[in-house]
């Protein structure tokens, strides 16, 4: 379906912008940043992900002539209309303008740390809220679950997810981000098609059920696809599946062809891979690959190769693709920072709520990450630009008894430009370097931060200025201060 | 984005549709049905939700040029094409040719059941399926997952939960879904363009943050929005935020406008919400709404309702727009029936599986639902329209010693057409009314089956006959059979 971005955004986005634009607040310049406050899957790291999407919806913005009449045709509970004509022509043709900053796709992330940085017009930092959040969140937790998967096994991952999938793009989004993740394929076509990514596939149930028996419905497929034959043994018996593969196999041979694989969907995969591998091998199909599926994750996968299972290459599908145990990435999108107009000073902000993990942090925040002399990650600092870096020591946020100096070691700051004046500086960007960028990434993280079971925690902390410049709105914000007066 | 759902599918149905061109089963036709094996979440039922969705893919289904195009780009590792290039043509500018069949969206359905029907040329039924099971898995998911929110509370719902949904139009079906369920509104604006779904909304932290103090703040929106205020007031401390809202609230009254309500987004909002009643019915403010967010699902808000919590309206995002505990309908897509050519006789199919609940069911398969004299409905028979129904007892597929006698009941008969020849025959579907049948439907299932605590078992069970033609296929297809011989 065919739609402006600009609509792709909760109401209250719109109600505010007139807010702001009735109150004298049109001049008004903030900064916000999206972070997230716990690694997705209990485990010591994300990947960053959905930041090309982002670029798209910011140059795709704008409230069309019919989005106007829409939002016209609203009403308030009174029947009046919802919002002022003169507003809504403001919004008519309105295009963003904002600065946008974010890391590279594929960059290994943490909590707490500022994955995107939006900085510009008040009004269009709400507007682009929802979208961003939707494109980041998601993506970001995607390319996080297939980097677990892939990173347990030596066989190749193929993704599948697309008919469990929460809608069209839902499928499309998560395809590439898989893929992004480490994934080798996907079955998506679509995607495929519009990010270049390889597709691959085998054959359904369906294609043995068309036919009288197992063996005719092996050798035709063999003889319509033969340079692309990988042949599904369940429908009826694994054992005589896989017997029948063999007999296609084998006449496959003598016509010069050579059978790809097999695959195995249902049952105990350790026990029958293992099975048809010894099978394949003893009649000389050494070469056919066997390829499983069924509900598959890290954890059976992982458990699977402990068994000893003989499988070259796994299609994850449902599991990975709507990230099954953990769906939905919290990533939040705060303001830190606001002034009046875009000639003077920046003010920190910070909300400070009743829940102390909901606090935010203050400032024109970016990452200054730091480099062991062996190239591995060695910790984070959380800095505020217009206050620079005055030591070199970070402070937990939420335990500031906890410090780390990380001094004497290399450093690189995280955020770069995504868009300027409202448009995107990305360029195109190919899904297979960014590929290659995860695997190096997650290769600079010590495996403590990598495992499932109680990964290490990562060192991210404040810069120590940044950290009072914090402390001291606590006080001025808290029950006691002059905010809440 | 623009695509066309043709492409929105999996790589093998492409190779298996090219595969039934090149055998000679150009003609064939066959018969498949979508039905899930569990009820989500552990529950009694599910709503049917995703079927306006399937229509309109249907519709739009065709093969375009570009499409063509890169069809014919593929390669196998040899590093020859893909697809046969007589095929692809034959594929340019290709419609589907299905007779689609299908409960109307708000109907309640069970596992096993065919929830879609789906008979045709056997390329077309393959094409269709990853598009036709990502609509209807999602939405059938999240429409089942409102129900249950809406179910524990007499206050209203709304459903806020695009910035963490999984992809834009994931975000866009899950706001629908979640209406049809019984969601009062959705924050989506572009769900409430497209939908004609109410569109609400408050407004975030960050407004407040906009100004020197939350007193300011609640003051400006207050005369920005004097018909629509509903203040958030947990930025800096719950109660300082009480005292706040009710100053404004107060001062609106001055002006002939009216405060709607007070938002509460953390905390203990049992606690919370009783002392904001209490402080706002001492200052005269009784009318004012109070409004809940935080993380809330039906377990939450059920604990909060017993717990005495005082609030009138609860708004859901992240555990509904991704159905959080379950976000996948783990719903299949099955073959039950083939025929070589349009005119011959339909041969009743069935997959075996090592997984006895992977086992499926054959024949062109319906569901005749029975009700009680006082409407409620008593148990549902699924039965083989070449067979016609034979006895109104139904056997369990998977228990046979388990057997409901039906007889003396008044019956209706659930799959409706949804297309016919690759042409939907839906018309427009209201969401209103189809949130209204769902309510009604609900209120026709003993509450045994709407509990979440272990609920009943709705009785489903195949028709005699059908369960007689599906033993006799096990006997033949099983290890000893004929089609694995």
């Amino acid at each position: 379906m065919v739609y402006s971005p600009a609509l792709l955004t909760d109401l209250y986005e719109l109600t505010m912008a007139e807010g702001y634009w009735k109150e004298g607040l049109r001049e008004a310049e903030s900064c916000f940043y999206m972070h997230f406050r716990k690694n997705p899957f209990e485990g010591g790291y994300a990947i960053a992900c959905g930041l090309d999407h982002l670029a798209k919806l910011v140059d795709e913005f704008t409230f069309t002539d019919d989005d106007i009449d829409y939002l016209g045709s609203l009403r308030v509970p009174s029947g009046g209309p919802l919002f002022n004509r003169e507003f809504l022509e403001h919004l008519r043709g309105y295009e963003l303008h904002l600065d946008i900053d974010a890391p590279p796709e594929g960059t290994v992330v943490f909590p707490q740390e500022p994955i995107v940085r939006v900085t510009g017009p008040l009004v269009d930092c709400q507007l682009i809220e929802p979208a961003l959040l939707n494109a980041v969140n998601f993506e970001t937790l995607v390319a996080t679950k297939a980097a677990r998967i892939c990173g347990v096994t030596k066989g190749s991952v193929a993704e599948f997810g697309l008919r469990r999938a929460q809608g069209p793009d839902g499928g499309l989004r998560a395809s590439r981000a898989a893929f992004i993740g480490g994934c080798a394929s996907t079955s998506n076509v679509l995607c495929g098609k519009v990010f270049g990514i390889p597709v691959t596939g085998t054959h359904a149930h369906s294609w043995v059920m068309s036919f009288d028996t197992e063996l005719e419905a092996f050798r035709a497929f063999a003889l319509a696809m033969p340079e692309n034959t990988i042949l599904l043994v369940d429908t009826y018996d694994v054992v005589k599946g896989v017997e029948n593969a063999i007999i296609v196999g084998k006449e496959m041979e003598e016509r010069g062809d050579r059978l790809i694989g097999i695959r195995i969907d249902s049952g105990d995969l350790a026990w029958e891979s293992k099975k048809a591998r010894e099978m394949l091998d003893e009649a000389g199909l050494d070469y056919v690959k066997v390829f499983a599926t069924n509900d598959l994750d890290e954890f059976t996968i992982d458990s699977l190769e402990r068994q000893g299972a003989r499988i070259d290459s796994w299609g994850v599908g449902t599991k990975l693709a709507v990230a099954y145990d953990q769906p939905a990435l919290g990533g939040v999108y705060k303001m830190s920072a606001v002034r009046q107009t875009p000639d003077s000073q920046w003010e920190p902000k910070m909300k400070l709520s009743a829940q102390i993990f909901k606090r935010t942090l203050p400032g024109i925040l970016d990452i200054r990450r730091y480099v062991d002399a062996d190239g591995m990650y060695c910790g984070d600092m959380i800095f505020d630009e217009l206050q620079g870096v005055g030591s070199e020591t970070i402070v937990d946020p939420f335990d500031p008894v906890h410090r780390k100096k990380l001094t004497g070691r290399t450093h690189k700051t995280l955020l770069e430009p995504l868009a300027r004046g409202g448009k995107s500086v990305l360029g195109e960007m190919d899904c297979i370097e960014i590929q290659k960028r995860t695997r190096e990434e997650i290769s600079k993280l010590d495996p403590s931060y990598t495992r499932f079971l109680n990964p290490g925690s990562y060192p991210v902390g404040l810069e120590a200025g940044l950290f009072e410049t914090r402390e001291a709105l606590i006080r001025e914000h808290g029950p006691e201060g002059k905010a809440n007066a």
